[in-house]
């Protein structure tokens, strides 16, 4: 809960328009002030419980459809036109903080302050011509940690995609290097393969001889996963002399069973091809939507409500970095809880 | 429970036609017997759980479609082809008391005997030309409480309505006047404006100029509110002597979210216009259904099963007559469940 | 549980393709193995979950399309590629017993070993023309009891179809003649009607006159009923000397409210004509789809989740072999959980 969350992709919410959107089982409202800052309520009137959503703006405030009360961007309410226009001390909605970065809408729903530094650095995203980056979003019917485990274990890439981006076989035998720190699951992959990757090959010198091939991801809670994916030739060295791209999968969960999924992917070659960009955001779409979508679906559907681990799945080597990021999570997710019941004693022994 | 509802518009239930509508989480049959009066069985046969309605008429009488088992209008099982013949005892269904009155069909679901004296008054709804009177029905998919506070509340005509029925924020303001009784809540507004509402500008003898405005609403039990609103310019006083209209929205539950929303208005002016007339009921439908509808079904939605009180609304100086209705229609309630225990107590010591 | 459920029609399992189907709220799927014989898996990858009937074709193995783990026709991994393939103990999936008998491929469920000797005999099916047999199935919502209950009380066929199959009110009347062993209830009806039936007048030697006419049903646990139906005329005497057909209906829950209803149908009429055979059996489908169908699931509705039972069914003369059903039923589902809580305690005391 206190974490930052992706509310929206910066494009999502724009003009003069509300943007509406299901976050952790509560409705939440955007919108971009006249001086372009983002804005995010709690969608329901404090007074009968209508979306402000389905409001008018007056200025950079939000007048309520039903009776026209009207808060501006605190969450306060500002008018009311009844009777004496009286404004009750409890007629507030709950404004979330927000942080524009990155190209997304970083939401706070937590009770604690939010804390800016607990939003990772994705700067690499920032770096490089504006043709070389792109955003999409998808609508999961499936737990937000199924959606983790599909990324974490990129063994599938070889089983569930197509020519495109097959390794012919090299992921799977490999054991990924996993590296932990308190809040953080990595693991590597470095494989060679000829030719080379096929979303890579056609940029590198030599498009069918051999090339060393690298994945690393990193995981950081709640649900940020950084994928970098690289192939060198001859004597290079690293990523900034390779032909790659660095990406960001991250998920917020609307409720229990279904997950607002966004990814943005930054690459270092043909980086001003403007159609090139689009060609590429919607081949990753189509692999998300038409491969990855309806199998992680499926697996919710056979899994039914049933917790992942009751299942007594059985558990190999590529599922390393994918089983550590769940019991981590779990950890957190545990910590949060006792130290919201610590706070919660103190506050009834006071 | 022990209450009259509107089962179905008159005009829903003709011919030789049966009817079939969810009441009260209860399946229910309409028809009309030869000689025109209405029967309301319960839509289940005894035997097999058929609905009724599937089945076929036979006289005044209805064979189930699944094995032919025949009831009468009392609910008596009048035939049986099976076998011997012979009727069980048990075999009939429920039948209930229904009145045909003011256009609309009435139905008794409750325990008690049906008591004809607590249909409310709606007679002024019968005086006038057939041409300035009409009907309409909405499926809606909320509690019958919040359709309820919708028309209690009036001052939301002029945040969600458009400029037909604007009073051009005069509405707001007024704190209406409220009268009670020991079955009835009622609340009047009265205020000038220039021009006058949409509605009825045209028909005034000054459209342009300004003229005093009338509400008048009371509800009564279980779901009924009279809407009387009107105009006058000069020196005219009174209803008789305005342009106005008297209207009847009444609900009634098919289940705890969704609820049979039935309306009539009748009208004072261009009486005898059967072309003013349907466009005038249509424009009304769909100011309920484009604009009333949504906004109610969002409330609906945003509550989820949550009781409204427990959602602690901010209440204002317009809830006024609803919360007053609420509050009133709970004690009802409370007195007719402790009436209930009474019985059963009575029941159990004889 | 420990029953044969028909789990697809033969030909609903064919060439290299997976077959998927719910059965007992469990994932199953179908496949044949390049020598014809039927296997039934667990549809559920042991690993993440993933359907298996997604996956891949490995000769007589499936691949799982998530992440490749391979299983062999008796659920047994053979082949993981992630790490060094090493195979877990628990990466199995249960393999279900099969058999392919009468056009059905027949599954078991049960934990109790599979007893060939369970599947009734139906081998009439079997015997004549391959153009006087013909298959449907159709996907019920309801209960499958409700299904049984249509077919063990034909009176309804007088009600609920039309003038083909019209007994023109004989069959009401009639008490059917009950028989009972540990494991069936059997019941005949015999009458005599002119015109003869319609769907076999056209085949008696005097469409138009008297003939006698015989049903003849019996019910098999879990949900098998052997339908004969014929008309004689003159001399004739018995099945073989008739104009008749011999039908199997038999159901397969997918839910405690889905039911996989399949039907066969031969006849000793006609035998060669497969045109004929074709316009029969879709005229029996459309029966049961237009006529039975929207019935049985309309009284699932009105039933809701409620027991049969417990909504005190007023039951005639012509519920008499359903309800022995119904009761028989209860009685070896009874039986067979005491034996497995005998089972269980026996664990539990070794």
């Amino acid at each position: 809960m206190n974490a930052w969350y992706v509310g929206a992709i910066a494009t999502e919410v724009e003009g003069e328009a509300f943007f509406h959107r299901k976050i952790l089982d509560t409705s939440v409202m955007f919108y971009r002030k006249q001086d372009g800052s983002v804005v995010a309520l709690h969608d329901r009137c404090p007074h009968r419980f209508a979306p402000l959503s389905l409001g008018k703006r007056v200025g950079d405030e939000v007048s309520c459809l039903y009776h026209a009360l009207r808060f501006d961007a605190d969450g306060q309410c500002t008018h009311n036109p009844h009777g004496t226009g009286h404004i009750p001390k409890a007629a507030r909605v709950r404004s979330f903080p927000v942080q524009e970065q990155y190209g997304f809408i970083w939401i706070w729903m937590g009770d604690e302050p939010a804390d800016r530094a607990l939003l990772p650095d994705f700067s690499p995203l920032m770096e490089g011509h504006p043709n070389a980056i792109a955003y999409t979003y998808m609508a999961m019917k499936s737990n937000y940690e199924l959606i983790i485990d599909n990324v974490m274990d990129l063994s599938h890439i070889d089983h569930v995609h197509g020519e495109i981006i097959t390794t012919r076989g090299q992921l799977s035998p490999i054991v990924p290097t996993i590296q932990e720190t308190a809040r953080t699951i990595s693991a590597q992959w470095a494989w060679k393969q000829t030719p080379p990757i096929g979303i890579f090959a056609p940029f590198l010198p030599e498009p069918k001889e051999e090339a060393r091939h690298f994945f690393d991801i990193t995981w950081s809670p709640p649900a940020n996963i950084q994928l970098t994916v690289w192939a060198l030739q001859g004597e290079g060295d690293g990523y900034d002399e390779s032909i790659g791209q660095y990406d960001l999968h991250t998920c917020t969960p609307a409720d229990e069973f279904h997950t607002h999924y966004f990814f943005v992917t930054r690459r270092n070659h043909v980086v001003e091809d403007g159609e090139f960009n689009a060609i590429k955001i919607k081949a990753m779409h189509d692999a998300f939507h038409d491969e990855d979508g309806p199998l992680i679906q499926a697996v919710q559907d056979e899994m039914g409500t049933s917790d992942f681990f009751s299942l007594n799945p059985v558990l190999m080597s590529n599922d390393i970095a994918a089983v550590k990021v769940r019991k981590l999570l779990q950890k957190l997710i545990r910590d949060e809880q006792s130290a919201d019941a610590v706070t919660e004693q103190r506050s009834a022994a006071e």
